[in-house]
């Protein structure tokens, strides 16, 4: 999948925002705000397999709710119509209520002046809070956009269950494969009514375990991944020295610009520019894709999902202020650097083994913890589908997969598929 | 793992040895040949998993009885162990029966006058008769050799039930990763004692259905790959046009010398040849990669092993008597070569999920039928391993994996290292 | 460029038709044929470099006379085009004289029934006769089709110095990238006229060197490749071991499907599917590119073109009747098979330096020492060029070089572009 | 060849030490520093070719006399070795000027209290001076350490005429080839007496152009780069749009992490890592190899070293303060961040065409311009180089090149070679 960014200034307006006091411009006749604490809690659909498919059904036990739309930022084209989808889920579904960001309630409250209730004198309801607070309420989550508008609409889960997504397109193809937003309605419809299909995607975990001397030693920061977890170089001029172990086991040291470890929906992100395989949603494993290694015989390898990963930030050749440093991305957004001693352990969300030797750090942060005491069943995430084969249709229609060159002429070709 | 083939002698000796009359040139005192009729039937051991374990232990309800021993052919050495295993088991486990193949039994026979039963008159007894008859006897399959000699070994069952696998090589070094001979009293004596571990290998079946005008339309046989199954031009000088179809949907048509599609297994084999990564036996997956595409977009892909892939062979774009055909080989060894309009399907032979418009055609042939009727909890083969880590000890101590630039002295690495 | 194969029967076809009895089925009021013998001998340009062009001006200092004009074999499109374009020089050009190889004069005889030449009762003139004696006579090479038709037509002049080539295509693209035969009439008066440009393209020279026991001991053979020289096991199972010495010096044994030595204009043909980089054919070098290597390590090699590179066929490591063979290919073409203890020998066909422990075997044939003695200041293929930057444009259009993946809308490029 | 990068401290180092007052410790009676200006100017050798041989033979029509000494900073080893190499030279060769940095100067003269000259009383004189003085005398550079001491030490000549380098290692190997330590005086004395051979490499030239908004427009400053130039996103999370020209030619627009241009020496440096093929430093080319690109078919491309090659920063998809950035690297070493809209412009600095529609910027330095004025047949740098096979041996034995597996016992290997 394309890695697409949170951009910063993006997170910066979130947190600006006073939840509690959305300016809404003299709209308010037409929109009203009201805190997300009111809504009941989270009620997850099941996934249930049949056979015949490789996805899962999504069945609503309780009905559906609470909805949470998210938009990529900035664009007109997604304004419009993230105001078109929740004035038509409040005129044909008055029992679901939507959830949006604080700074998004009042991005779109104007536009709601050309989108009135179709109840004459009603105001449309958005629901706002904190997004610890969000996070606690939402069945499913819909997003407008690309894929970038997914990986940041899933990082907010980061620690919780990640509710279903119901993803849509407004022309921007992507890998994650959305539906085009025309067929809005009769897809929501569908999710609504147990009848979606879904594609389980996992995610990657990723602990930072400090080992250096600047006094952080020993705490674990969990992060997940959809995509990929990379250490780089970034700006030095020197390569990285990377130990890494499987399981407990020494697998190599690298010199390079840095490793990525990705998950299948990654295997079309950067590991794929890196030289790494495409790799379907379906295979449960981890990519190790070494990034410009100084080695001729670093083929990317395929790690099964159940795998520990550790990799460890060894001594540069050289010396210097900013060449201890390693940059971290999750996902393509730079996070901490890490310096020499330092390391990250990576495993799957769900599914981990650690055969004897092998073991996450004991510091790991509670929010991990609570959530492995959790019922992971439902831990990755599901996606809304298209159709059995949207990932085989998908490298062709993005990837250019397999091109063809063009030295026969159109009518060449004809001819022989006719032989 | 590295492709050995069946040398053709190799079978053609097999079968010109009638089992029931094998010479043993006066040496009856030492040996004495019976029918593997009479023993009991085959009893399979259970395959346990346990936390903190990627293997899974095997477990004997009812003790093992029936050893089938096999070696690498044409060589002094292997010659030698398997004298050296057999004699081995006879004076330590009396109630063992050691079955061979009729043309082994007549190899080693005279060897015996050098290794007699440590009872005095007692002649080493081994069961030998037609390999349909042995198969239906084999509680264990040892196999002493290399990784071709195991491919050959397990190519005996195609369609049963794969006992399961101990493997002892001579010096060579493998990527199934078979144990040093020297370790046989031991390893033997916890395999019996139901101490040992497996890894479990997943084996792909392969389809053919003819499409052309040869009058064998719609005959299907199923073949079984432990390492890969691959199509290739041969000695055709003209690329082959293949449509590639995964559960149903067209993938891609692509132009090239061929394309492998492989267990992880086989990923070290000739799928890593071609390019493509190396996938740890715990993936379930199958490697589709292309052997030289006329094409610069055709990256390596890692398929569910939940898939039903079709490839049918398309015209060339030259005439000519030998330009219709492809080359068909499982695991190495060349079977029949494939006309235009010819079709292979491919399936793990456990956990395929057919979805609506994918299907194995319907005249699938009767062994296959009966194999899918029974219980394939077992399916695929399990190899007794030696550690959790095998794996990734082997592809740095077999493959020569990430080998760093020989520009440091020894000295400043180690100077380096102590950094 | 893509590799095009001299279908057999062409060939089979030229060597029976025999010259000076073409049947002229009743036309020979529109045609008359005469022996290539009559014509004066051939007479080279000159090719002249000048500052800011990386090409080279085709200068005539005696007026081009003989005009050798081939075409693909079997396309009705090219034979129209032979035709059309033959009329148009005895039209307009009284003094050209126009050969054609024997089968071509009685395959298109009788479409000049309805091409007669302009001045009435005039018959159209065809010269030809054996291929031995056409080469002689040759000051250009026009070529009907596409980069097959070159290659084929390039090889007739193996041991000699090829003449200019004028290449044009009927809707085939190609990599030898040919003028759209729409041009013709424009392009030859150009070449006619000292005004044209050419791209000089280099050559390879392969001699086999028998060292087996077959009687064939010491006898070199030499070939010339515009495209590349392949070794490569073919329908064999087992693969090849190729030991591999440049200049003298041994450079590696590779076990691999085979290795291919080709031609910068050979980069986009079998090297390139094999994973070679693309190379100018301006870039003075032979690429050495192994086929599937059994290695993680053996990354394509590009070489001077004053290399000399010795191919060494090591021994199998199984054995069986086919085992010990591994074909030979020039241009795609099959030629002979060679043993184990064979061996080729490649230099480019001008600038070779034989440094001291290096040299061509003794025993070259007597084409190849005239051929050396002569002048070789020409040696290679010059072809009429459109452009400076044909190659350029080239990858961009016919290989689909770099394509963009396809995540964004049209309407977003576009947008991004204005920025 | 490694990427081994100038140290800044090294440089701050050689910039702070006034050069006419070198500290000498109480050691002025063993050492006296003399001004570099009191030495003759510059006497360049000849280089010429013969039969037989790739090198060219290094031919003093006036004796050689002023050889510059350099060494790899802080290490032990190099520094006596480089008292050991002067104390040599003073010893055998009265009439040989010893140049050295200041920095140099300071840093070794109390060694040589205990290498004394052998005429007593006399003491050994250093030649120093600011380097824009020192470069003008230097008839041969001899450096002491690995690739990295000989790039660095190349680098202090970037706009004049490079003189003949003699490279000494320590232990280290390197790609550049250089003679083990051991040897000298015999490879001394061979340089001096004209019997010594060359290996000619040539070197990038990089113009950079700003476009921007910042002041800087038009100003051009040529960098020299004898491995490699490349622009890279480095701490950016976002990655580069380039576009790349050819001779005045669109080619591509690359969205990567950078791309990267090399010399047939840089082959095996960062091109390496990022997938570019290895090429013999005497094929005359330049290596356009991506780094990480978004496609699936931006396979690295071989230009004639007579190409004029322009890359243009386009616009990130993204905005923020530090995504406008790419940065620049000149063998390895960052230099100046380019913004949207600049560009560089890559020649070689010997042989270019620049065909119509292509130049360098006219605002090209005034360093540069002097050094096309002058006489240029020795541009490039030529190193003394032990055997006409060095670059052959050393992919062998540097690089793990084609490293087979390591299935087959030794004795096997044995046995298989005496068939």
């Amino acid at each position: 999948m394309i890695r697409v960014l949170r951009p910063q200034c993006f997170f910066r307006r979130l947190h600006t925002v006073d939840p509690l006091n959305v300016k809404l411009r003299d709209t308010s006749q037409f929109v009203r705000v009201k805190p997300v604490s009111k809504l009941r809690s989270i009620s997850s659909p099941d996934f249930i397999s049949s056979p015949n498919s490789k996805l899962q059904s999504l069945i609503w036990h309780r009905p559906l709710q609470n909805v949470f739309v998210t938009k990529k930022p900035w664009a007109d084209n997604t304004r419009q119509a993230m105001v078109e989808f929740i004035a038509h889920l409040h005129d044909s579904y008055p029992e679901i209520n939507v959830i949006v960001q604080p700074d998004v309630a009042e991005e779109i409250a104007q536009d709601f002046v050309k989108n009135p209730q179709s109840n004459p004198g009603q105001p449309h309801i958005l629901y706002t809070g904190e997004m610890k607070d969000i996070v606690d309420k939402v069945d499913l989550l819909v997003t407008l956009g690309g894929d970038g508008t997914i990986l940041r609409a899933v990082s907010l889960f980061a620690s919780m269950q990640v509710p279903p997504v119901l993803a849509f397109s407004l022309g921007t193809l992507g890998f994650l494969l959305p539906f085009n937003f025309k067929e809005h309605k009769k897809v929501f419809e569908e999710v609504l009514n147990s009848r979606a299909k879904c594609l389980h995607r996992t995610r990657l975990e990723c602990h930072v375990i400090r080992g250096g001397s600047d006094g952080k030693e020993g705490k674990s920061v969990a992060h997940h991944a959809m995509n990929d977890i990379f250490l780089h170089r970034g700006n030095s001029p020197h390569l990285t020295n990377l130990d890494i172990f499987i399981d407990g086991e020494y697998l190599t040291r690298t010199t390079a610009d840095g490793v990525t470890l990705a998950t299948p929906t990654g295997s079309t992100a950067y590991s794929l520019s890196a030289g790494g395989s495409i790799v379907s949603p379906l295979v449960p494993s981890i990519l190790l894709t070494p990034i410009c290694p100084r080695s001729l015989s670093f083929r990317p390898l395929l790690l099964p999902h159940s795998s520990h990963i550790r990799v460890k930030v060894g001594c540069k050749n050289s010396q210097g202020p900013d060449n201890k440093l390693v940059r971290l991305s999750i996902d393509g957004v730079p996070l901490e650097d890490l310096n020499v001693g330092d390391e990250i352990h990576v495993v799957n969300e769900v599914g981990t083994i650690y055969v004897n030797g092998s073991q996450l750090p004991s510091t790991t942060d509670a929010a991990t913890i609570k959530r492995r005491g959790q019922d992971i069943k439902n831990a990755g995430v599901y996606c809304v589908a298209k159709t059995e084969n949207d990932w085989t249709r998908g490298i062709n229609e993005l990837l250019g997969f397999n091109s063809s060159f063009r030295f026969m002429s159109q009518r060449e070709k004809e001819i022989e598929n006719l032989k």
